[in-house]
C-alpha cells in the first residue's frame, strides 16, 4: 500500500538533494505541474531534481523503503497524462543531469545524461559532423531520457527508427534504488535478457533512465525536400513507394497533411504561403537524405517527382531550393497542432495501421467520426512513412466545446476500434499514460496483460513507480 | 519443485500430440540429443512435435500445472547447451510447424511458423522478389524460433541488424499455456511494454515463440564482393570505413580472417584455390549491396579499393566477377568452423567489443591466450563489421585433445576478462545457454542478474521453461 510523503522523508529528501535540486513553492511548481494539453495537472507539492544517478538511486532507494510513489519526469512534453502526480507522491525531473557525457564521432556514439534536451544531442552531434535522427516537434524542450522512455517516434522514423532503434544501451535505476550499468556500445549482445528494450517505452514504471548510449550516423551529404499535392491518401503511398525505389531506400520523412490541417495553418499564420498554389484535398512534405556530395539525390529526386506527375499520383509538386524554403516547409508542417488549437475543442488519435491500410483507415475513420459528431473537422496529419498518423477532431465551428469534448471517449472508441480491425495500434508514438491506461485491456490480449501486470510486480514490488500509468488496474 | 514426467503425463501429452508428434524410441530420438558441438548431450527420452500453437499451448498448460520442465528446441544447431533436456524433462521441437502462414511483397512482410527453416524464409522472400536478410553458417537446418528465441546474429547484420531488428511481431506461448497473440506488423507501437524484445534473446526460458512476423527487404540490384588481405586488422577497420563511406552506408558483410583459420581451410578443403595469391596474416570479405541496377556500385567499389591499395589499407584485393566466383569466396569463410575440427580440441568464445577495440581485443587476447596455453592456434574470424569475432583457440599440434580442453574455463575466463575490460560482450550472438551461464555473474551487473531472475519467476512461476539456461541461480 502507498503512503503520502510523510514531514520525515520530505526533510532527508530535501537534505539529499539540497535547494538546488528542491522545487517546493507554487510559483515555481508550475511549469512542472500542468500538462500542455491541460488535460492532466498535477497536484503534488514537491518536485525533485537529482544531480546525478546516485542521488535518483538514494531518492528511490527512500521512496521505496517508505511507500512513497515517485512520478519521474523529463520535459514535460508528454501528451498523455505520463507524468502526472497527486498529492502526497513526488515528481523526480532530471533536468539538472544534463551534461553530453562522452561523444565520438568515429565509433559514432554518444552518451548522454538523460536530461539532456533533444536538441542538445542533436546539435552535439552535428558539432562532429555527425546527425542524431530523432526529430519531433518538442525537440528544444523534451528530454531525451523522456523520449527513451515513452520509445519516442517523430518525423525520420520513416528511415532512422524510432527511440528504440537508436539506443545502444542504458543506466538505470531500478525501483528499489539499483543502478543498472548497462551502458553498452555494442552492437551484438546476448547475455540475457533484454532490459534495455523492456525499459523503453515503459514510461517511468519500470525504473528511472539516467543516461544513455545513442547511436550516430553519417550526416547526409545530401537532403532533398518537396511539397506534394495528392489526390487521396492511396496516391501519397504510391509516390513514397516511387520514391523509395528510385533513391534506393532513402525517403528518411514522409509527413501527410488532410486539406483542413493546412486549412488550419493558413489561417493561424497568415503571413505563411503554401509552396503550391492549388488547393487539394492532401498535401504531402517528402525528403530524401543521403548521398556522397551536395545535390547528389537530386536528379532522382526530380525524375522521380517528374514520374509521379505523369502518373497521376501527384497534382502538382514545390521543390525545396534552399535550406530556407526547407525550412519554411517543416514549419508548416509542425505548425498544425498550434494552429489547430484556435479552432476550439479537438479529440487526438495517436493511431498506426499497416502501412497498406492507411487509405482504408481514413475513409472509414472518417465516415463514422462525422456520422458520430456531424460536423467535426477531421484535421489528419502525420508520419505517414510509418503509417502513424495524428487523426486529430476538431470540433464543428461554433459548437460547444465542453460538449464536444464530452464526446473525446466515444470518439476514441470508434476510432480505435477501426483501427484495431485493420491490425493497427491505439498508441504509436506518443504512449499510454494515464490517458489511454483504461482503453487498453479493450485492444490488448489478457495475455500480454497479465504479463505487463506480472512483470510490473516483478521490478516494482511496491508500485512506488509512476503508479496509475500505462499498466491497467487487474479488476479481477 | 519440478517434478520427472510421470506416466499419466506421458499419456495424455501422447494422446495429444499423436503418433506423428511424438518421438520416442532410440533411434529416433538422436538427432534431438546431442548438440553439435558434442559437449552436451541430453537424457531425456522424448520429444515432442506439435503441429500447432493450440498443441503447444496445451503441452504447457499441463507442463505448468504438473511442474515439468520443458526444453523448447528448434533446429538443434546451437552452439551453448540451449536446449539440452535432463532425464523426466521434455523437449519440444517445433519442426512439424513450418508454414509460411502469410507474405506480402508490397509490404515487405512475412509471417512464418517459428518451425520454418532460416533457408525456406529466405526462399519464400526471394520468390517475391524480397530479401530476407538473416544468413548464418546453420541456415539450412536451423529453425527461425530458434533464430529469435536466441536472437541470431551472422552475416549480414553489420547492415540489416540482427533477429531482434527484423522482427516486427511474435506469437508465443506464455509459460502456463496463455497464447499471446503479437503478431503485429506495425512500425509503432507503444501499447505497453516491449514482451516482443523481450521474449526475443530469452533462449525459451520465458516463452516459445511459435510464430514471427519479419521484415522484409528490396532485394538488392546490385552486389559488388571482395577478398581482401590486410596487414593487420585495423587496416581491415580502415578499409571497412573507406567502403562505408563511398558505398553510402551499404556494406552488408565485413569478415575478418586470421592465417590460421585460412590455413585451416586450405588444408581441409585442399582442392579450394584463394583468391589471392600472397600469404598474409590477415583476409577480408567484404561485401556493398544495394544501387538501382545490376552495376551500381561497381564503380565506387572498385574505386574505393583502388585507393585503399594505394593507401596500404590492403595488400591484395580480388573482386568476384560471377555469382560463382561469389559463392566460392563464401564457401572459403563458411568453411572455417569444420576445417578446424581435424586440428583437434577447439576453445570456443564469441565476443563482441566496441568496433574501434578490434585491434586491441585481437592483440591482448592472442597473447594472453598463448601465454596460458603455448603453442596453441589462434582461430580468429567474425562479423568484424560487427565488433563480432569467433575468438577459437586450437589446440597446438600433437597435443593431447583432453588435456586442452581441460584448460577451456581457464582460457575462457582470460579473455572474456579482457572482453569486459574493452566494453565488451562475452555472448554476443550465440547465446549464453548452459555453457556460459555460471559465467555470467562475473561479466553483468549484480542489478542485471537481479532484474533477469525477478522476471523469470514473474513470467514462469513453476521455472517449467528450460531450466538451468541463461538464468544464474541466485546463491544467497
Amino acid at each position: 500500500m502507498l503512503q503520502p510523503l510523510n514531514t520525515e522523508l520530505r526533510q532527508r529528501l530535501r537534505a539529499l538533494v539540497g535547494e538546488a535540486g528542491w522545487i517546493g513553492d507554487a510559483a515555481r511548481l508550475s511549469p512542472y505541474l500542468a500538462e500542455q494539453r491541460a488535460r492532466f495537472v498535477s497536484t503534488a507539492d514537491v518536485v525533485i531534481c537529482p544531480e546525478n544517478t546516485e542521488q535518483v538511486a538514494q531518492v528511490l532507494a527512500l521512496c521505496h523503503a517508505a511507500r512513497v510513489a515517485v512520478i519521474p519526469q523529463g520535459g514535460n512534453t508528454g501528451l498523455v497524462g505520463g507524468s502526472v502526480a497527486q498529492a502526497g507522491q513526488v515528481i523526480v525531473n532530471l533536468r539538472r543531469m544534463n551534461r553530453i557525457r562522452a561523444i565520438d564521432a568515429r565509433a559514432r556514439v554518444i552518451t548522454a545524461d538523460a536530461g539532456c534536451l533533444l536538441a542538445q544531442v542533436q546539435h552535439a552531434a552535428a558539432e562532429v559532423g555527425c546527425l542524431f535522427p530523432l526529430s519531433l516537434a518538442a525537440e528544444g524542450s523534451c528530454q531525451i531520457g523522456g523520449n527513451l522512455a515513452t520509445n519516442a517516434g517523430g518525423t525520420n522514423a520513416v528511415h532512422y527508427g524510432v527511440a528504440r532503434d537508436l539506443a545502444l544501451g542504458l543506466e538505470v535505476v531500478l525501483a528499489d534504488g539499483q543502478i543498472w550499468q548497462g551502458l553498452s556500445q555494442l552492437k551484438k549482445d546476448n547475455t540475457g535478457y533484454d532490459l534495455r528494450n523492456l525499459m523503453i517505452g515503459s514510461e517511468g514504471t519500470l525504473g528511472i533512465i539516467t543516461a544513455a548510449t545513442l547511436k550516430l550516423f553519417a550526416a547526409p551529404a545530401d537532403i532533398q525536400t518537396a511539397w506534394l499535392t495528392v489526390p487521396d491518401p492511396a496516391r501519397a503511398l504510391a509516390v513514397l513507394q516511387r520514391l523509395q525505389t528510385a533513391s534506393d531506400q532513402r525517403v528518411t520523412a514522409c509527413e501527410l497533411m488532410s486539406a483542413q490541417s493546412i486549412d488550419f495553418v493558413t489561417q493561424y499564420l497568415p503571413s505563411a504561403r503554401l509552396p503550391v498554389s492549388a488547393r487539394a484535398p492532401w498535401h504531402v512534405l517528402i525528403e530524401v537524405a543521403g548521398g556522397s556530395h551536395s545535390g547528389a539525390l537530386k536528379p532522382v529526386f526530380e525524375a522521380a517527382l517528374t514520374a509521379a506527375l505523369e502518373a497521376g499520383e501527384i497534382t502538382d509538386a514545390a521543390l525545396a531550393h534552399s535550406d530556407a524554403q526547407r525550412a519554411q516547409m517543416w514549419r508548416l508542417r509542425k505548425s498544425i497542432p498550434a494552429a489547430q488549437k484556435p479552432a476550439g475543442g479537438s479529440i487526438k488519435h495517436d493511431i498506426c495501421v499497416p502501412l497498406a491500410q492507411i487509405p482504408a483507415f481514413i475513409a472509414r475513420a472518417s465516415a463514422a467520426v462525422t456520422q458520430l459528431l456531424p460536423g467535426a473537422r477531421v484535421c489528419a496529419f502525420g508520419h505517414v512513412g510509418d503509417g502513424n498518423l495524428h487523426f486529430n477532431i476538431s470540433q464543428p465551428q461554433g459548437a460547444d466545446r465542453a460538449a464536444f469534448l464530452a464526446q473525446w471517449e466515444a470518439c476514441n472508441e470508434v476510432v480505435h476500434d477501426i483501427t484495431r480491425a485493420l491490425g493497427g495500434s491505439i498508441a504509436a508514438e506518443h504512449g499510454i499514460g494515464r490517458l489511454k491506461r483504461d482503453a487498453l485491456p479493450r485492444y490488448k490480449s489478457a495475455a500480454a496483460l497479465a504479463a505487463m501486470r506480472a512483470i510490473k510486480r516483478a521490478l516494482d514490488p511496491h508500485g512506488i513507480l509512476n503508479p496509475g500509468a500505462v499498466v491497467p488496474e487487474d479488476l479481477e
